[in-house]
């Protein structure tokens, strides 16, 4: 059934133009989801209500879909875990060993949670790498937000595969068992230049481009990798990246807070879409911040990630807008970097992870924070948060309605959670 | 009647102590309230049900009210009416020239918007400083939470009283008005020690001890105002206010971003009571980093404020302790600092404004952003917002229940709106 949202007080395109007093039609059209912004729809499409779902736009702003860039979300179960600490100690003390206890359907459920708060939060899309990543599949497809599921790769094995040969294979198999699939893209996620070898990172590339599907990496997230990358190799991550070939328009590259002007040239150039995670990276103390100014200079594709909610530790990307700013203006003494157009072309952007932003997130303005406005995008990214998100549309499919799940049901929620309870009794 | 929070998932006391699965019991003793926590107090104090308000603690977890210990409400009329500006050109060009508009009724409505937001984020008690105070005291006793009302002292005057004598005489007035008012503080506030002259402030500090009231000013907050302090006067602001006998420990300070280590040792050998005010800090670009560090190591009593909400964009303690805590750790490159019982005690002090905390917050759980909960501290800190609030109750009265207001209905807050969408038509 299509669907007309009528009379929204704002709304705002993946352009970022702003409209005032429209309905915003979606349609189905030769299989896929139109979307008509205008006045008066009913009687311009000369539409019959009782073909349509309306929904009231009355005190409403329109966004299209967040787009969640970077992320691992079976990682809910881990959030909270550990805080406050240095980044080795977390890992080794508190992350890894954790994880090595989980199986499929453990990840299966932390991604369902991760799928829900994402749609809870007005996020239709996402970019993830986690083991089990057929689990994650399976939790997304439930959910009914689209998902570039990482396959992840990494030198030393995952908990799901130990071995590098089993998942390099089973990685070729995953990417050809989901492609085609309408909300679902399957990605090949080889970890990080500093777990990875050459040989791995070019096995991924030859996947990649048989099957035209993204790569998804970490890179230069922290101080300590370039460093060993720089006396290991005599090479930054990035000159590494770009010496065996690997850098490309098909490469996601998430954090790049530790990256030289040199190495910003370099991005831009190959057209590698670059994701960045302001919360995590000041969270874990990253150290140094992500060349903002220096990667819109030079016209690298960005957009937005939380990171693990281990690490952030939610996956809201209203509130992750906020953060960007007040990082980059802190950073430059500079009130002027990061500021609203710049984030929300960021948060808007799922094409660089191979979704079309068709989808539609209705914001709730009576709340008294929100109140009055002035400018709905400075609302949106420096008074609102993800709870503000009261419906959401994804691929003309109501998929959240009143801040009520339409997929799922109360009863349903709460088995979910008791079942998480149980699975994370085990963690140390 | 007194209270009973039955069942609780979770309770942190202003101590910052963990319970689980107890009951709070709010009674009105001997002309105060007082609260017990354990576990089934119904028995325990051997209690009719009849005789009580019972409130279902299932999947809540119960904290002290939150403090907003430096902010100017009424400028929620001003909310998102210009960002991402040079902080000169933002004053001179959008906020000053709006401001000489208002008038005593716009404050009025400007801070019941602002109580309104803080009452529905679990904000119970904050310490302002606006012109027409009296308008904010009227206010905030009609939404029924707690307000240090600074009187606002400024030498060149103020919208409300261009001159200057004016304005001390009912200064004087505003604080006998206002003494020994239940939930209202009256406050002493010379603005800051570029605007206000030695005179002012010693006029100020004679009022402040005569009535036994704080004073509350801005204090070194931009590099700018350092500069200029050290041309005009050769000190540093603290270092200035020593000198002219200011300091002391009914000073509420706001901001202390730009100190010494030796300042940071004057602020706590008088006891001065600092507010840091983090996304204001950021957002505004004042550079530098309030040296949280060393404060907390030279022992000086710390709280939190939002600033106003149009250097913010909103009135939010939760999202500001995690702003907080991003901020220095990405500052210091170290994870450990702002950890959560450090903000988590900034949070709930509203003991330094004036008001003793016995005020109770229910954060509803059962958000998937808020599951599982493996350290509470760390899902309000990192995970929680402001909408996750779902009750509030200050000094035994039920202000929110069920993310509603008790006090006022859906009809008076679309008067509420109208009414400010109204004023705000003024503006340039």
């Amino acid at each position: 059934m299509d669907i007309l949202v009528k009379d929204l007080d704002y709304a705002l395109d993946p352009d970022l133009r702003i409209y005032r007093g429209i309905d915003i039609l979606i349609r189905r059209e030769d299989g896929g989801v139109k979307l008509y912004r205008g006045r008066n729809l009913l009687e311009k499409f000369n539409l019959d209500r009782r073909d349509l779902k309306v929904i009231d736009g009355d005190k409403k702003c329109a966004i299209p879909g967040l787009s969640n860039n970077h992320t691992h979300i079976p990682m809910t179960l881990l959030r909270g875990i550990a805080d406050d600490m240095i980044l080795q100690n977390w890992l080794r003390e508190k992350i890894w060993p954790n994880e090595e206890k989980l199986t499929g359907e453990d990840v299966y459920y932390g991604a369902l949670l991760g799928c829900l708060e994402m749609l809870r939060f007005g996020v239709t899309s996402f970019n993830d790498m986690y083991f089990f990543p057929e689990e994650i599949v399976r939790a997304t497809k439930e959910v009914g937000i689209k998902g570039a599921i990482g396959y992840p790769v990494i030198d030393f094995g995952t908990p799901q595969y130990k071995d590098l040969d089993k998942l390099l294979i089973n990685c070729e198999k995953f990417i050809r068992r989901y492609i085609g699939e309408e909300r679902i893209k399957p990605v090949v996620a080889p970890h990080a230049p500093y777990t990875c070898s050459k040989d791995t990172y070019l096995y991924c590339k030859e996947v990649s481009q048989e099957y035209n599907v993204p790569m998804h990496t970490h890179l230069s997230e922290t101080r300590y990798e370039v460093v060993e990358m720089e006396n290991r190799m005599g090479m930054r991550p990035v000159e590494y990246l770009e010496s065996i070939g690997v850098l490309g328009e098909n490469l996601i590259a998430a954090h790049c807070v530790w990256v030289t002007k040199e190495e910003v040239k370099k991005l831009a150039r190959y057209g590698v879409k670059v994701v960045h995670c302001p919360g995590s990276n000041m969270k874990l103390a990253s150290g140094g911040v992500m060349p903002l100014v220096e990667m819109l200079r030079e016209g690298v594709p960005l957009s937005l990630g939380t990171d693990g909610p281990a690490s952030n530790n939610n996956l809201d990307i209203l509130e992750e807008m906020k953060i960007c700013s007040l990082l980059h203006k802190a950073h430059r003494w500079d009130p002027r970097v990061g500021d609203v157009d710049t984030v929300l072309g960021m948060a808007f952007n799922s094409e660089v992870i191979g979704f079309e932003n068709k989808d539609i997130v209705l914001l709730d303005l009576k709340s008294p924070h929100l109140r009055p406005v002035h400018s709905i995008k400075s609302n949106i990214v420096y008074s609102a948060n993800g709870n503000d998100v009261d419906t959401v549309i994804v691929d003309g499919e109501v998929l959240l309605e009143n801040r009520k799940f339409t997929r799922i049901d109360e009863r349903d929620l709460r088995t979910l959670y008791s079942k998480i309870d149980r699975i994370v009794e085990k963690f140390e």
